[in-house]
């Protein structure tokens, strides 16, 4: 069996994305040769997650409690919410730690080509919070695609009531980089909406 | 805790090759978002390996039984070893399926800036081996770097005994590689190793 255990190892790495294959079978292989320092540890961190995580049936994040540490949090602001694809956008966000308000994570985006409806997506649940007398602002930060763009404008139709601001994050060319190496489509953005310097 | 669980399962995700802080945080959210679908097997699978995995004590290999399935096998001939540096390259060797003797893993290779000396080694119980009369044959299939062939003369050195073939694999230019983009050390052993056609 060890072969077609440590085989059933690899072949399981290599469905992580950046790893394939090979790079599956180096891990693999330096996972065994670092038996106490690594894999004992990354076992123990993966059954400890698998075993808490929950998704926050409010704004769908993830974490150990539901709801999550951000929607539990009273000095969040609870007028604002940003909405993004993925926990990965929230968590970039966070990183910033500028934004104070609350998340909502839609788990996707609309995608006729992939049968990807609103009904698939966290939009029910958003629909309701947002309908709610304390929020003042909805921030759409889903991405800069078709798909995102195409579904920041379906959420923005949707959530539409007086006294609610919805906007989206700006678009322009990235902080350090050259205009030489721009694509077109961000470069036709940024100078169409230049402003005062 | 969540938090600091997924960021501790993302630190040690980053610490195999191939990953880094941003792929091992995608990796990490591409588990929980495939919670039944891999998560759960991998631990799982991870667990086995991590339970059963022994290195054998003949060879060096890794694998659940010791001595591993290759030294146990008596259809294997045991008049010829070859020598590799890790565990990987004796796979790479397997994968080929046309090698029918025996293998010994050393574990690494002698390096005087790192300090690793023949002691570091699995060498004491290669020279036992090779010392045995059944052995006709010893490859040194160490790689072609300066480390590696460094090793192969120290271990041709100490094991050279009247009636054994001691023998290194062949340089020379890889199939279906182009001259070009060889290197000139390689082009240059292709070239005066050159033979009949």
């Amino acid at each position: 069996m060890t072969v077609s255990s440590i085989d059933r190892l690899i072949f399981l790495l290599a469905k992580l994305p950046g790893l394939g294959p090979r790079s599956a079978r180096r891990a693999a292989l330096y996972l065994i040769k670092r038996k106490d320092a690594l894999f004992a540890p990354l076992f123990a961190a993966m059954g400890e997650v698998l075993e808490n995580i929950v998704n926050c049936s409010v704004c769908g994040n993830i974490g150990v409690n539901d709801p999550c540490a951000i929607c539990a949090d009273q000095n969040r602001d609870a007028s604002a919410i940003c909405i993004v694809e993925e926990v990965a956008d929230l968590w970039a966000l966070e990183r910033l730690g500028s934004f104070k308000g609350r998340y909502h994570v839609l788990g996707g985006v609309l995608s006729a080509l992939d049968g990807v409806g609103p009904e698939d997506l966290n939009i029910p649940a958003l629909a309701a919070r947002a309908a709610k007398p304390e929020v003042k602002e909805v921030i759409i930060a889903t991405n800069a695609t078709v798909d995102g763009q195409t579904t920041a404008h379906y959420i923005a139709s949707r959530l539409e009531r007086p006294g609610v601001k919805i906007t989206g994050l700006a678009h322009g060319a990235p902080i350090g980089g050259e205009l030489d190496y721009l694509d077109e489509g961000t470069l036709m953005v940024a100078l169409k909406g230049r402003g005062p310097l």
